[in-house]
């Protein structure tokens, strides 16, 4: 599947559900995750309703790994597209005094880290092992 | 249904399908719906998955109005709740050229516009006759 090269210079290939590939935001300040749909519609609300089903499915796996294991009690979700146009999904791990609280990360970010590679394998680890995620080949 | 005061304030209030309440921004520089899903879940991927299937429907009946009616050819989506707690969606349309282009609306607008009564009402008229919406009481 092809995906934006936009997205991949942002982010780390996780792996991929049956519809959506994993991505992760480089800048691990908040815990970003992306998803990419395999699709041609460019909105989530125009894809055919069993296809959304299993995207939102997916969605809810990331968002309860960063609830369950990141301890994040509040996920933002968002599919905007303005700037890169195919689908994606943002879903966010938020909590009171992160890097932009209350704002929305677009824009707003003011600090900047990295993931270690062990930091990277151990979410795939358990995104594998406990979330239905597999990898890539 | 108790909807928070702030969304109130920020908002018109339209009518409702089965699960959402139909709010409109009151900032008329874009079209902006904000869904308020009947619920006490403060996030969109922590409702049971038959509810969120019916929340998702109801935001399509928006963007499908957005799209066919209002000629807008994008559609952002949003669940985010940092500021107002109370689950709410956004389904914003929007178009190269708009007031903040390509950026999200949160914090973006720069213009103000108000919708004229005459405008309310005909939107709600197209909402309830072609787009399953129901009046409030």
């Amino acid at each position: 599947m092809h995906i934006h090269p936009q997205l991949l210079q942002d982010c780390h290939a996780l792996g991929h559900f049956e519809i959506c590939h994993v991505l992760l935001h480089r800048n691990a300040i908040v815990p970003w995750f992306i998803l990419v749909p395999a699709t041609d519609q460019i909105d989530l609300l125009d894809l055919p309703a069993e296809t959304r089903t299993t995207v939102m499915q997916e969605g809810e796996a990331i968002s309860r790994y960063l609830k369950s294991k990141l301890d994040y009690p509040k996920v933002n979700f968002a599919a905007l597209g303005n700037v890169v146009p195919q689908l994606h999904i943002h879903i966010i791990g938020r909590k009171p005094g992160d890097d932009c609280w209350p704002a929305p990360v677009w824009g707003n970010l003011n600090g900047a880290a990295e993931y270690k590679p062990a930091e990277l394998d151990a979410m795939q680890r358990v995104l594998v092992q406990e979330f239905g995620m597999q990898l890539n080949d």
